[in-house]
């Protein structure tokens, strides 16, 4: 008998796979399910077990992770057929679940609040950053919203996954702080884009201003990895989408709106995205962006 | 008789007091000029020699370095009575200016060509980054253009006062770069208003957002620097003047529109800014700027 929790993890994909790789290693009992189970093989080959559902998986653990891609995924997996709430309703009181999408506020609270009141069943929002090479690394910085005891009981295992865990306050303060850190993050991009395109066109190489700032106040990791990229114009690998980045920052300015607090930066760089989205570039890497101020788009 | 070239400092002011002290220290004859006499005290102690007019400092050195507070000062200080120009009629071709200052790079190269036209002398646009705590450390980071047989006649003297020295091009060079610096730092303090205030709120504490946000792609001096003051209200000791930022995204947006290149992120930065000077903060700390998001100003 060990006197870890038993873990489940939903949603394999390029985030969740290498974050639940890592709780496997550290040897918990961990039950997996996804979408399209073939995705499934790597976790079944470091020893977890298959799930038939989001319900069964629920009934199987004492902690439940969800890495998915958006609102409405987390409530189909939580609340629809199947789902989380279904089978958290024996012993949901015993159980946290923590969750590393990115998703609204407003919505994570109103879910954790339905979970917490069906079943008794706890809610950690964990949003991550640092991408796919901080959730291969385990370097990830994990920022959270919920109850300080929930908190508490699932940081040793977050641990597992994360260079850091910051509690920043109740249900949803997690994902308000990684709209804070998406705001300054697309500014970033979009003010180094623009610093691309002057200086290139003022007859500087764009691609020696990372050495020039560096350790300055511009540094930034944008500022290292994002100028070469548009300096070059060479795209590929891709780090994410700009789909993604600009469902973030509409996102951020939504809950701007709400909440009375202006935003013109981080409006300005929204419908900067949102022009490069119309040219096409929804599903391209964002430093792409670049062009739409080099007149590069033909 | 030393080998070392005799240098001539003008401009002991914030940052000019602890560049040209490391010059001293280092060994070197400096001969030291500011308009405001009292301020070389600390130079003659520690053995500069005071000249009477630039005129006269640039007759007695090799290399004449500037650090002042805007354009129309270095125009009066090179080709005003009793300036640079003046004192470089004889042996100007073995002169060179190395200015620190941050200045228009338009006006930059016309008193470039000027002054090489006129004496021989050449002219290394090399303005700092780092503020005056690089300046003490000798950890600034300076970008610099000009002619290359210049730059690197000048590079093991500007070592003395630097980390790094990066030369980007021909003269403007330098200035263009800063300009590019200012832009992210200006961008980067707009957005980091806006986000204290979002999360302020929405709930969170925002003095955790350095904390939560480090090691990631939202990291860097302003936000770890920025924030603590921003969320606190505590604007003192002050790091510098808002006018002076105005000023160098004022000058980087002109750029723009000389060079047909859209700056729109950072003239939404520039005229936030601007509304903050126009509620009377124009000689107050940058980071006050969240007052103006704060509903604050009353």
């Amino acid at each position: 008998m060990s006197d870890k929790p038993v873990l489940g993890f939903i949603g394999i994909g390029l985030m969740g796979r290498p974050m639940s790789l890592h709780l496997c290693k550290a040897g918990y009992e961990v039950h997996v399910f996804n979408r399209t189970s073939a995705k499934l093989a790597p976790l079944l080959d470091a020893g977890a077990t298959a799930a038939e559902s989001p319900a069964a998986l629920t009934r199987a653990a004492d902690i439940v992770f969800t890495c998915l891609s958006d609102t409405a995924s987390m409530e189909h997996v939580v609340f629809g057929p199947d789902g989380v709430a279904e089978g958290a309703k024996e012993n949901g009181a015993g159980k946290v679940l923590v969750d590393h999408s990115s998703i609204r506020p407003d919505a994570t609270r109103d879910m954790a609040a339905r979970l917490r009141g069906e079943t008794g069943m706890g809610w950690v929002d964990a949003p991550v950053s640092g991408g796919v090479a901080g959730a291969e690394e385990a370097s990830l910085a994990i920022m959270c919203g919920g109850d300080a005891g929930d908190v508490e009981r699932v940081r040793p295992v977050v641990g597992n996954m994360c260079a850091r865990l910051t509690h920043m306050g109740p249900q949803g303060a997690g994902q308000v702080t990684k709209l804070c850190n998406q705001m300054v993050v697309v500014c970033t991009l979009a003010v180094l884009a623009e610093t691309v395109n002057l200086a290139r066109k003022a007859g500087i190489d764009a691609a020696r201003l990372p050495e020039a700032l560096a350790g300055g106040w511009a540094d930034s990791k944008p500022l290292q990895i994002f100028v070469p990229r548009m300096a070059a114009g060479e795209f590929d690998p891709p780090f994410g989408h700009l789909a993604t980045m600009l469902k973030d920052i509409d996102t951020a300015t939504d809950l701007g709106r709400s909440q009375g607090a202006a935003l013109p930066m981080s409006t300005t760089a929204a419908e900067l995205l949102r022009l490069m989205g119309g040219h096409g570039f929804l599903d391209k890497e964002p430093t792409e962006l670049v062009r739409l101020y080099q007149d590069l788009l033909r």
